[in-house]
């Protein structure tokens, strides 16, 4: 098959109304009055961000689920998103089928649809960008500036598994199933991330470890942030020690849980920890600033690691 | 450096408001009242679209050009671009300050500022995907499809210098210096396409060849097109045969000229071509759709080599 006809077949079928059936230059997008429009990108290098021998069907959800993920920090509704591949000639006629089944799959769950991009042929490796579009009402987007002094902070979910997966990749652990499977497959926390838009002063999904996005919202908002190191929601693993569950947790990246601020509202996200069955934890708050952004509580001296760098 | 440090001193300083300064997941775009919003992405893979030892420079320039093109293309005005690089280790020290340098001077020269992206390693080579967004009044974007019996088809320019200069890639020879250039560095016609707008019946780029893009023009709009091949805008180059210029108009890619249809209008047009010193030329009509899309006249037979394909 050429780029065509690929197209034709695997990615015209995923398209919206916007893509005009990929028949022109551009995609046409009328915006919603009242609406702001909130545009997110990121890419996957194969050998970078993923191995390459993964199921090509997984591969793209990883790729739609960290951009969804990035909507979700935003309190906005994904609606649609732009892909752009490159493919080594003599692994397209295999990645490019099971690839676009993976997109098909996650554009139902998530209610998404394709509205344009690109498909080339690139030397040696797979790179995969997608750009996503969401919307929320004028003026409501969530920001990493809003924390308020007083303001508790609130993680979705277990944090360090999918860096505990990646560590253990190759086990065959029953025990780390879970941790892999979150490496594999994040779950970006789309519906929450829309109702705390809200309630949450500051949010960020937790792609880069917890200190450093921690770090983030404090440094954004002019806080200090006191983090309550014994109240990490660490994963029940019984194969690895606390030592390596709260590495994880505090540096281990790909989490893609919420990281948010508000102030005291216990019930209402009780309601919505139950109504969507994500474990909502207090691990921290913000208080004026006083020398550094980031206080560990219940941590003798602060944690020296730093995290991931592409280069 | 680490990426951060490569974005903040390299990336930010290009960023428009909507980037709110790269300290949020996404960018923030409040859009205008009656205005769409036209969405278009191109990638380039190095050892595909771009040798690898070009200048960074230039390799930043062509990249949005080449989006730029899709906008004029669609009678847009281009204001806002993402972009996505993944960039071996050992090649960002020297790639990215020339490539931001590349980037800086083409915002300037085409109005249009950094919204967002993404930037991390990649194993072997360069990959880098814009994705453009551009702007025209509700519903006067022009698409492919407008295309009326009777319509003259013009073209902008001049057709097969990108491909003579890839061609002669490594030839010094002074009479083929101009086609290199342009192989190197398109000139998207942008301020042209805004105003062909009112009255281009449809429109597209030439960036797989005039037959592949003209083609295109003649099955969205169901017509049939006869394509004058004497009047073709061929290039003055005394080193190469008639056979081989032509062979160039009509299969060359990147040419990135504006091929559309019209009613009979030579006052405007020729009031647009001296405005923006750009050759416009009627190379041919639609009339009703007969057995083929494209037919040629002044040529024997239907020439036979089909476009690039990148698998």
């Amino acid at each position: 098959m050429n780029e065509f006809e690929f197209i034709n077949k695997y990615f015209k079928p995923l398209t919206s109304k916007e893509a005009q059936n990929l028949t022109n230059d551009a995609a046409l997008y009328k915006p919603k009055l009242n609406t702001d429009i909130v545009i997110s990108t990121d890419s996957l290098a194969e050998g970078i961000h993923f191995f390459g021998n993964e199921n090509p069907r997984d591969i793209a959800k990883k790729c739609l689920r960290v951009n969804l993920s990035d909507m979700a920090a935003m309190g906005a509704k994904p609606v649609f998103y732009n892909l752009s591949i490159s493919v080594p000639k003599n692994k397209a006629n295999i990645f490019i089928p099971a690839f676009a089944k993976g997109l098909k799959e996650d554009q139902e769950a998530y209610n998404i649809k394709l509205i344009g991009g690109d498909l080339t042929a690139s030397l040696k490796h797979i790179n995969i960008t997608i750009t996503i579009f969401g919307e929320t009402p004028s003026n409501q987007a969530v920001s990493r500036n809003g924390a308020k002094i007083n303001d508790f902070l609130y993680v979705t979910g277990y944090l360090g598994l999918s860096k505990i997966g990646l560590d253990n990749y190759s086990s065959n652990s029953k025990d780390l199933r879970q941790a892999k499977q979150k490496y594999l497959l994040p779950q970006p926390r789309v519906n929450l991330g829309m109702e705390l838009r809200d309630i949450a002063t500051s949010m960020i999904d937790v792609s880069d470890g917890l200190v450093q996005d921690a770090t983030h919202l404090a440094i954004n908002s002019n806080l200090s942030l006191e983090l309550n190191v014994n109240q990490l929601p660490l994963p029940n693993l019984k194969s690895l020690q606390k030592k390596e569950l709260l590495n994880a947790a505090l540096y281990g990246g790909d989490d893609y849980e919420l990281l948010f601020s508000c102030k005291e509202n216990e019930s209402r996200l009780g309601d919505l920890s139950k109504k969507y069955n994500i474990k909502i934890t207090k691990i921290g708050v913000f208080k004026k600033f006083q020398k550094i952004y980031l206080n560990f509580k219940g941590f003798d001296e602060l944690p020296k690691k730093i995290s991931y760098s592409h280069f």
